[in-house]
C-alpha cells in the first residue's frame, strides 16, 4: 500500500482496505481459509519474507482479523486463528475467487473448485439481495449516502453517490 | 503492492490481486461503480497524485477492467468505462462494503446504504450457493484442487487444500 491516507473517511470499502488492502494480507487470509494457522505454514506457502509476514500477522491480529492462540507451552508457540471479523471476510475472498476463475482460467482447467457440502455440488458463489433473494447486479443496486455520511470530508463523494442514484 | 511475484501461479484470488491488489486500484474501481468516469473526477475524489492515477488507469485498461473511450474530439478527451471484466468485480466491491459497514460503523450511523431497485428495500449483499441457493459459510464450502491444478509450483498449496477438504 503506497499510502494509508483515508481519502474518504467513513467509506466501508476504504475501511476494509486500510486493514487488508494489500496483496500479502489478502493471500494470508486466503491461506487461513485453506486451514493454514502457523507462521511456518504461511511462510512456506507464500514464499514471503519472515519480516513482512510477521508484520502482516501482527497488524491483522491487532485489527481483530486473527486471534493469536498459544498451542505449545515449552517453548511457547502461537498460531493464528480466524476471529469473527476474519471469518466474515469469507464473501470477499469467495467473490475474488469467482472472478479469477471466471476471467483468468480456461473452462475445464480451473485451478480451484468449490464444493458446497450443503448440496454436494461444485458451485459458484452468487450474490443476492438479503431481502428478496434476487441476484444483485450493478444496475439494480443504488448506493445512497447513509445516516453517518455527514462530515464535510465526504461531501464530494456523497454528492457523486446521490447524483448516480437519482 | 510490494511484489508482483506469483507465489501461487494459477490461483484465481492471486490472479485478481495481481490486477487490482492494491488500495488505489480498488478505490478507483469503487468510484467507477459510483459513476465516476473521467480522470479529473477520480483525481478529485481520491486525492491521488496524477502520476499514480494515470499509471493505475493504464494498467486497469490493459487488464481489460476499463474501456478507454473518446468523449470529445477537439481536444481529444477520454473517459474510463467499466468493461465486462470490470463490471464483474461488483460482487468483490459489494462484499467489501458489507464487511466494512458491519464491522467498522455503528448501527444507525452507516456511511453507505444500498437500495435494491428490484424490491425497493435497503439491503445487504448475501452470498449464496449457485446450485441450491443456501447461504454460504466457510464451514460448508470445501476448496478442491481443480483440473488445472497440476503444476509442481502449486503442489504444496494443493496438498493443503486436499488436507483441509478431506
Amino acid at each position: 500500500m503506497s499510502s494509508q491516507t483515508a481519502s474518504t473517511p467513513g467509506c466501508p470499502i476504504d475501511g476494509l482496505l486500510q486493514i487488508v488492502g494489500d496483496r500479502w494480507s489478502l493471500l494470508i487470509l486466503r491461506d487461513a481459509f485453506y486451514g493454514v494457522r502457523r507462521f511456518d505454514g504461511f511462510q512456506q506457502h507464500l514464499g514471503i519474507s519472515k519480516k513482512i509476514l510477521a508484520q502482516r500477522l501482527r497488524s491483522l491480529t491487532e485489527a481483530g482479523i486473527f486471534n493469536r492462540v498459544m498451542y505449545q507451552e515449552r517453548p511457547q508457540r502461537f498460531e493464528y486463528r480466524l476471529a469473527a471479523r476474519g471469518l466474515d471476510t469469507f464473501p470477499v475472498l469467495l467473490s475474488m475467487s469467482r472472478w479469477g476463475t471466471r476471467w483468468l482460467s480456461e473452462p475445464g482447467k480451473e485451478w480451484l473448485q468449490l464444493r458446497h457440502t450443503g448440496c454436494g455440488e461444485i458451485i459458484e458463489a452468487q450474490l443476492v439481495c438479503s431481502h428478496c433473494g434476487e441476484r444483485l447486479t450493478p444496475a439494480r443496486v443504488k448506493p445512497l449516502a447513509g445516516p453517518g455520511a455527514e462530515s464535510k470530508d465526504i461531501e464530494s463523494l456523497a454528492r457523486a453517490i446521490r447524483k448516480t442514484s437519482s
